[in-house]
């Protein structure tokens, strides 16, 4: 059972809106940042990351965001391009913004840190009046990141995508995404992160982040199935809650609660498991897969990402994940 | 038919949430400010006229908002406190915020205007943890006003306070109140009203301000019964929209619109009309009047404001309103 | 001996550059604010009154300013020329700044304060280049007051029109008005109060407002000798020194000191006691007489101002300067 | 003639004040950074640069600045250290502000250009009360940098820093290193730039940097002398003037002008050519050469620099300058 109906008749498969930002990876790993001499430049950010890694897994895919009018935009929206994915709906700054950025610390496969670059960045600046109505009316599915909310105007434009998916019948995906940097308090993201989950079918997050939306709220057990019932009180159909090692639980709105098996992998760091989770995830879930099965095959692609030096880069074709399931189904994989 | 049921075992009758300034009204009027010498002090802010209104009509009220930690906000607790309007949901700024100021220019009875101060202004800094849920959980009513949705944090603070309405089954007005100047732009405005406006059982408005509401949807006729239809879809029941002299329209959910009669004023000037017609209006709702009656007791008590120099301290009891309406009948007032 | 020579072939007697603003004037007095109900609107701010008591004076006065773009900015240029200051140099605002404020609280003779509204005020957004040279070069004196150095661009401004009167030989007076609210730290106010006072011949304040400006130098006694020492290295020729209720000294570069007698006076309130001081002495100073004589004038007229309701418009004629202290002197005037 | 006399008690010889930042150099060059993939990271800015060149010809050396509370200010304070500069006057910011970055772009030798990371810097944050007077006090040259005079607190530092090296005896030398995007305006930095040169010893910019301090300023034909002159009538012992390919002269308060003779180079980038040609010259200066030796010193340091990949890595030793001059004087270095 799949809990979700997408309507087949739209011509794309999925849209993201949000942030677009360029990731420094450390060249020389296995060392504090301080001690790395030189970086490699990929594409970045939560929703750029899903919205590759579901082009690559073949989904008719877009973007709704806004990039810097400089070298950093270009190469974004040209890497995007580049991987299938429309970029009409990606409007370039006037304003003086820079591209976000983060640069990453791989001190050990355990021990990754981001030092980021967030003040007067190009994608907080997205003005609703720039998000294209006909692109989202156009979509089965609408991602959206919560780092999208942290400012104005970017917050509004998040609401009005929102607006627009629900008026044109098409499945609102959020993912939590929550960065504290770029937020004013814990209060304020809780508000904003309530106001727009209440309007959202599938909701995937931290048990940290679920936390921190309920801080208006009595859950003092941080119960899963209070968090989940809230939310199945509004639009939700799915409620995904990441409990880090102990691994992810998909609650659905029948009651009921879903948990997929795990894969090995060789990990170089963990940056982007969480994109890779999701694309995968939101692919099974888009094929009319089981929730469990859709589980497995975001693990399986997680694992690929993980096992590699970039994030966006390494999102794997459907074709790769499900070798890396036959692989370990084999225990051609140890670790 | 009075369309809303109000939970009589709740012991407060109306709470207000939002803006508390300070007015300074033109002692010499029928002439431009810059020959205006001298200014009498008075509480404003339209939150703040209405909830004084209620308590003059008898209702047992609170008022939830932020002053400024200096004579003009002492000036306004204690105001309040004298008109029997409880303060245990108003708190000082320690940040350093002035009180928000409105010079009245009255040129002529017809041709009035403000000059704000609205720079780093108290009541904008009431920030969501300052909301104190049991006193909304009290109430009967709450009122919520567009300025206090201008800006962060006030902004959340006023969503929280929506959220705890509904959660204890209290009646939301919203008194949509836009003033463009403390607002990034119209754009954003449309955004948050929508949000808020989703959620309440009551909205006023005028036409001007319900068209920036529709800034992302199409109304190209500006109807008033599709802007109506549009908020019964959510939760409103009533739906008042002013237009100016010709009179405010209310529609409620079971697709009826309803006019009142008007009265004659000797005008002074044009503020606080609106103040005074929604605590006429939601005082008669609240007696469980029809939607007519209480359209006319709030023109009533409007024409009491208009005739006189203040806003906030000539909002009539409700012995006054009965009286105008008498007399208005008898013939006795004539302009 | 008079310390400085003016150039007596400049057409105008005296500009001042910086702050102009609406003093708001409690009526009824000798109580808290909070029980004030009316106020008189008065043009305020310390340049301001200075170049009004000037030109009541006799002198030829200018004004180089901006004022905000309403009725509050009107009333202040319509004032300054009615008082026969000419306005070629006041400039109006065209970014939405407010005009500055300054509601007063006399709760006794001696207890005064001052609640101000200084956010984004216009007189601090006067730019260098608005600033016209040649109003300057035809003046025999320029007074700047450091309240214009508190903030971009007034403090730009401040700096050419400093540069203005040295390459044109005009005399420069600084009156050290520090007001701490417009400033971000008293680091940096001592930073620019230096850079500017060591442009300038005559230089006004109290012991407290030069101890300020001594943060980052050592005068651990707070020696007024040391303090006058320093500037006479640079290009002062006179250095007054306000010791509160102990009087003020004019320190001179010559070495020696000057202390003028005092004169009895009916007060209200301490408000515009230093401006009416420094109108005074400054036209002492012009007119040639000696340290003694100037001081005793800027006293006679400090005691008319502090005897009035406004600072602005009790600024006295030279006739009634001169009548005030002919009556102290025959012991006509008791307090 | 040297012009300039330096106190030779003082133990250290030279200490800079101002920007210390992340150069991100692209590794895979001729070609427009859309399509670089990586970079590698050195120390920059222009008064580190200067610092380290500095250090490298074997004077010693500290630094005044404030670096960002992580990775990237650890390794700013590592590489000082390593190069013998001395780091007691690098404070460590605690705002969350971040480290300036500056990706370089290098499409051809001739075409290069930076991509800024300028909001929220730390260097732009040290205060005043952080410079360390007995640092300036106990060098012989204060190199101050006009990028550290962009915005608040660090002008206010700078100044400060310029008042204690002329309280101690110690020659001031002011890069000008004008760059615009830190800036509210050109007028701005007029302002700035004129406060601080009129005490500096030595001035060096480009034509471009002059023309822009003569903004208030009649100097239409743009004339050297016209521009050296002026600050001849300050502090000014020397003025340079760099002309681009034309080459730079040297005004000195005697009258006259020096040039020196220019080097050939296998140009890499022109990035750093003016901080190692500073180095150099101010080596020339400190060791008592003549302007022209001193001259030719700074342009064959220049010519080792923009040979190279980076700007401060490949600053040289004094050997490594005279061994380029005396291998161009053989004609071994043919471009």
């Amino acid at each position: 059972m799949s809990y979700i109906t997408y309507n087949a008749a739209k011509p794309l498969d999925f849209t993201a809106i949000g942030r677009l930002c360029i990731d420094l990876n450390a060249n020389e790993i296995n060392r504090p940042m301080e001690e790395t001499m030189t970086f490699t430049k990929y594409v970045g950010g939560s929703p750029a990351n899903i919205a590759i890694g579901m082009s690559r897994l073949g989904m008719k895919t877009s973007f709704i965001g806004k990039v810097a009018n400089d070298q950093m935009g270009r190469f974004i929206t040209t890497y995007l391009e580049n991987n299938q994915i429309a970029t009409s709906g990606v409007v370039t700054d006037d304003s003086g913004a820079v591209t976000g950025l983060a640069f990453t610390e791989i001190k050990s496969p355990s021990e990754c840190s981001i030092l980021m670059y967030r003040d007067n960045v190009a994608d907080l600046k997205l003005k609703p009046q720039e998000v294209r109505e006909e692109l989202i009316a156009n979509s089965k599915m609408l991602l959206i990141s919560g780092t999208a909310l942290a400012q104005s105007p970017s917050r509004e434009a998040v609401f009005l995508a929102i607006d627009y998916a629900r008026k044109h019948g098409v499945v609102i995906a959020f993912d939590l995404d929550y960065r504290p940097y770029t937020w004013s308090s814990p209060e304020e993201t809780a508000i904003y992160y309530n106001l727009a989950a209440e309007k959202c079918d599938i909701i995937m997050g931290t048990r940290e982040e679920f936390d921190n939306m309920e801080t208006f709220e009595p859950n003092p057990e941080r119960d899963d199935h209070v968090t989940a019932a809230k939310w199945f009180n509004y639009s939700a159909q799915i409620v995904i809650i990441k409990h880090g090692k102990d691994g992810s639980i998909a609650y659905t709105k029948d009651g009921a609660s879903h948990r997929a098996k795990s894969f090995p992998a060789k990990v170089i760091k963990t940056f982007g498991a969480g994109d890779s989770y999701a694309a995968g995830f939101l692919y099974g879930s888009m094929q009319g897969w089981s929730i469990e099965k859709s589980m497995e095959f975001g693990s399986a692609a997680a694992c690929i990402v993980i096992s590699s030096h970039s994030c966006s880069d390494a999102m794997p074709s459907a074709e790769q994940v499900q070798d890396y399931i036959d692989r370990c189904n084999r225990g051609e994989i140890i670790v």
